[in-house]
């Protein structure tokens, strides 16, 4: 693969960036302006009233009359900022609001963020709960990893409401529509290729399990103790017994040494050396932003298919593919859990629109093809009606 | 005073106001657009890893590259809702819309509802304590009394930002300033009026606490056992020692008979025989919402000035002529507390906008009077500045 210069960007430069951040990203608005009395007496008292009184007749018109129904909270408590890591609610703030603005950009949906100035699971759970009846669903982010686990499976419980922790499963979804487009684009097939994943936090461990559940038979995890085998405890002795088939022990040297994918999910760095060592025409994800595990450019030297999380190189495997349609989906048809074959539907939805102009440099549509959002939406929604475990609420 | 026709708007109806709700009445938006992939290289990643780098390095830059400091929180339990009381959060949610859309339309401020489902103060605190970096101010809202008394000192305590109970101060602001409109339209001195406050609820205590702070000599505060006298106690008692100067005793009758200002701000009915034994041409403030004391139409025969609270009559003394002023005013240079100077000030501004057009039916500007918001939020950023307690922060 080479790296066309012309479908490359130039970085946004420090000025561009702060200027565009001034005054922060988002704003609230209305669905219709109060320009007089009257629309005063409707919007607001006394007309507001006889809502109010339906509401509290009939909990269920909340999701009809507020604004609710399609209002997803982005809730991070800032310990996994990007590749930043532990920086705080308030450092966390730009990326949540500019998640916010690609709900409402991609889904159609309203978004707000929700940092929270506490790093304890049970807190957090016990805010989130009291503040239920303001939003509809929950958007999970940057949250560290192992708390991640924890914290999204005791929500679930929790809420009545769709939640996802998209560093999990929205980057498993596009890891997944990605891996089938680049088998697609170079004609090999999934349940052959050797599977080399660098990072078993969030991301990491869902990537894993949405690779296998989809037929992976042959996928290898690292954390920063090397490769994950047999001989590890809790979580991790979970993740051993369903991966790593040949007992590969050691570290990243030994895992790549042969293998077809490698997927970066960490921030570690990938040595050109190490490329080398690679069976011919590997797959290369350099998936940890900002700064990928090895450069596009020299990963292309070696490999079929490069790609990254960053918007300005091509195949930018970034979840806006999948989570805006996720939750829209889920909402539309009032799904009360986010499913694993509402998650298989959506890769699959995001494979189908990208068969029609697929490429090695083209593996996954652009975030921008107004196609994507849609038909994931409507592929999750129908995997959902389909699905008992969505608990769909009755109307 | 007689009500003139082509002032009186038709009451809204039920299909009107259900079709205007449908959906909800907010939405969020984006600063600037997400046009293509290098809107979001800055917006997103990788750009948006600067912005979070340079918060962490220094949190003061969260209010320049943030929505946090023009956004405010509206929050309630939905424990107070306008006249309906107790009808919990989900449908408090519809007034907690309206209300951040008249921040949005007269302040020109982001504002999002939160409601709880809790009504415990200590939860209530604790979960704004954990939310703030989420949001800049706080709109306290329809909590009910006397919780709202310790729960708005509480959050004062404990958050450094803007608090405010609107229902006690944006109420005492507006009904200040409308008193005071009414006796230049009618040449009277608010020093010599009695006034008589039915409601000893959040607005009441903080209307006779103003009125008393403005000059009034003679303000009489009744609840729902009657005019509070020495002989209560607890909180009352604090109330009865500074109103009340004659010792009346006994119900609303008695606190009427020959009293020049009737302010209503219970859901009582005032009947037609004690308008009769007010004083001569009395004001009445009939300011229940959503159904007044009495008919402004009934209150015409006799009074010399009538308001209400709602938009639909002349004379409307809400809130909104208030609140989005002070909160809009207090964010402008950064006062982590709203004062009683700032308070002060947004009334003197609200008569001051209301003598260019004064009339026994204008006793206060209309909550479209473009001038009344920026007024305001000159006037109590200038208050701010001149009173150390409004705990200005450094730059």
């Amino acid at each position: 693969m080479t790296l066309s210069p012309e479908r490359t960007l130039p970085t946004p430069t420090r000025d561009e960036i702060f200027a565009a951040h001034e005054g922060g990203k988002l704003s609230t608005g209305l669905s219709a302006p109060l320009r007089d009395p009257r629309d005063l007496a409707i919007a607001y008292t006394p007309g507001v009233a006889e809502v109010s009184r339906a509401i509290a007749a009939e909990p269920a018109l909340a999701r009809r009359y507020t604004w609710t129904d399609r209002l997803v909270a982005v809730v991070s408590d800032g310990t996994a900022v990007l590749g930043l890591g532990d920086i705080g609610p308030r450092a966390s703030l730009p990326v949540m609001e500019g998640k916010s603005a690609l709900f409402k950009t991609f889904g159609g949906l309203d978004s707000i963020p929700l940092v929270l100035d506490t790093t304890d699971v049970d807190e957090i759970v016990e805010t989130l709960v009291r503040l239920r009846p303001s939003f509809g669903a929950v958007n999970l982010e940057d949250v560290s990893a192992p708390r991640c686990f924890e914290l999204e499976r005791r929500l679930v419980e929790a809420l009545d409401c769709p939640v996802m922790h998209d560093d999990q499963h929205g980057t498993a979804i596009v890891l997944l529509a990605a891996l089938e487009g680049a088998c697609a684009a170079t004609a090999r097939a999934l349940q052959s290729l050797r599977v080399v994943i660098s990072g078993a936090g969030a991301a990491g461990v869902a990537c894993a399990r949405i690779l296998l559940a989809a037929g992976a038979s042959d996928v290898v995890v690292l954390d920063s103790r090397g490769v994950i085998d047999a001989r590890r405890g809790g979580e991790k002795a979970l993740l051993a017994a369903e991966t790593n088939p040949r007992g590969i022990t050691g570290g990243i040297a030994e895992a790549l040494h042969g293998a077809d994918v490698f997927v970066g999910l960490s921030s570690a760095t990938l040595p050109e050396e190490l490329l080398a060592t690679m069976a011919p025409d590997p797959f290369v994800f350099a998936l940890s932003n900002p700064d990928p595990e090895v450069h596009p450019a020299l990963a292309a030297r070696y490999a079929s298919v490069v790609a990254t999380g960053r918007s300005d190189f091509p195949n930018q495997i970034n979840n806006v593919l999948a989570f805006p349609g996720v939750f829209r989906g889920a909402l539309d048809v009032g799904a009360r859990r986010i499913t694993e074959s509402m998650k298989l539907a959506a890769a699959r939805a995001i494979s189908t629109v990208a068969a029609d102009d697929l490429a090695v440099d083209r593996i996954v549509p652009s975030a921008f093809d107004p196609r994507v959002a849609p038909e994931v939406a409507a592929a999750v929604a129908a995997a959902a009606r389909r699905d008992p475990a969505a608990e769909i609420a009755a109307e």
